[in-house]
């Protein structure tokens, strides 16, 4: 089964496009954002991912960052999924907070009751969502780069390093490198996965460049004045890790940048110029 | 009185500000964005006002529209005022519509009761609110510029043409150009300003042009897939007026493009370029 077109908008000479379906991985509708360039007109583009923070939807990134002038530019597509499954009968955090359930589904497969059967965003993302848009829309898909943001820089650096045939560029905002060593980690990947931590090594970017590497180079943006950075991101852990293995990490500590979207908007041409040089046969 | 900041963020070397105060003239508290751009660090800098559409605050052209990224380049600053007073005890449309009352003040002064006592948008906007600007933030008051969307772009014409010696640039995006020829005007200026049409010529662009000129070119855009370019906006009965007494108009139909922020931010670029280089000293 295919797309529903929930919304098309001209910009920048290229689509924004709101797409839904039916996902037989959450068992729930899942929406999406995916922008085609001009030159997507013309046949495959590449493809930029961009996985998204707590409390966000597809709509943060594609409304508030600016980001389709850039890929304009450049010719890429950029796709913005949904953080989460959602909808009558989706389990969410018992107290409702911000940091787990719903809009806050850390990019794993839950292995734990009851987010077992819903919260499968992990396969979601790296087998049928690909499938789906390789089928649907014109998107090379020999040429995909990952970046995301906070929550979803987790999510693009784990999703990232443990696919490394499927992507060619990796990058990130303000991540959540190291979940393992902190409390929004301790709450997510204990509450989906349980806690042995074993299972946690495999989504835990500083765990994951240890052990894996990367094939390429990496870029981080960080605010020096963003509010979770002491306490949640902790960049200098992954920077760290990426030095032990030699991986080369550009990490960049943005002067008096918070962790909004105007930071966000201020570096991500940066970062589609960095992916689509990567990207280029 | 003067200013209380809500909230500051760093964006594009600059500083996006949202600020609040009481206004004497609508008799309630406002809000309102101003983005400084980076050279405001080193003395004042020209400023460019964005008057918003029906149902907006501040908040859409400062989060949507990457504007921020042209005023940093150019050196401009950004100033997004409200679009009516809110609050308890502010009077909304009797049934609730979105396009009378509460974010729907059409930038007039109105006289009907009840809306007489809170509904001061345009001495707000020429009279009260440049004098707080100019007081307490790095601001040009001799380089001004003026543009707006929809609601905001009948806003901008004329306030621009009834000040001409304050700005020197004007543009819009999607203006209502005609209230006194469309359904959303009638309702908003027989609503504020009675069924006696003479108070509303001077709030009608094309009778503004036609009765004051303006002393300078105009730039507007225009999608031609806006589906309310041919029951509201009516682009041509203001270029037949500006063609009449020999103002120059830029009216560009844009190809595909509707009346959201997609279109806006696609063409935001080139009005802030415009603007810049008419506020050239």
């Amino acid at each position: 089964m295919g797309f529903e077109t929930k919304s098309e908008n001209k910009c920048f000479g290229g689509r924004q496009l709101v797409l839904s379906h039916d996902s037989a991985e959450t068992k729930t509708a899942m929406e999406l954002a995916v922008y085609l360039p001009p030159q997507a007109d013309d046949g495959p583009v590449p493809v930029l991912w961009y996985l998204s923070g707590l409390t966000c939807t597809w709509e943060n990134v594609t409304a508030k960052a600016g980001v389709q002038r850039w890929c304009a530019e450049h010719g890429l597509a950029f796709v913005a999924p949904d953080t989460s499954p959602r909808g009558e009968g989706v389990p969410d955090d018992p107290d409702g907070a911000y940091d787990f359930g719903l809009a806050a589904g850390f990019y794993v497969d839950a292995t734990e009751e009851p987010f077992a059967a819903n919260y499968r965003m992990y396969s979601y993302l790296t087998e049928e969502l690909p499938g789906l848009l390789a089928a649907e829309l014109p998107l090379d898909m020999d040429r995909q780069g990952i970046t995301g943001h906070s929550m979803g820089g987790h999510g693009a650096l784990t999703i990232g390093m443990r696919h490394p045939d499927r992507f060619r560029s990796l990058s990130a905002f303000a991540p959540i490198v190291a979940p393992s060593e902190v409390p929004w980690g301790h709450k997510a990947l204990g509450g989906y996965l349980g806690e042995d931590r074993t299972a946690w090594a495999e989504h835990d970017a500083t765990a994951l460049v240890a052990s894996r590497g990367w094939h390429g180079d990496i870029l981080i943006d960080q605010g020096d004045a963003d509010n979770f950075l002491a306490e949640q991101l902790r960049p200098e852990l992954f920077e760290a890790a990426c030095k032990a293995v030699g991986v080369p990490l550009t990490l960049r500590l943005q002067p008096g940048y918070d962790h909004s979207y105007y930071f966000i908007s201020t570096f991500i041409g940066d970062h589609v110029a960095w992916h689509a040089e990567r990207l280029r046969r």
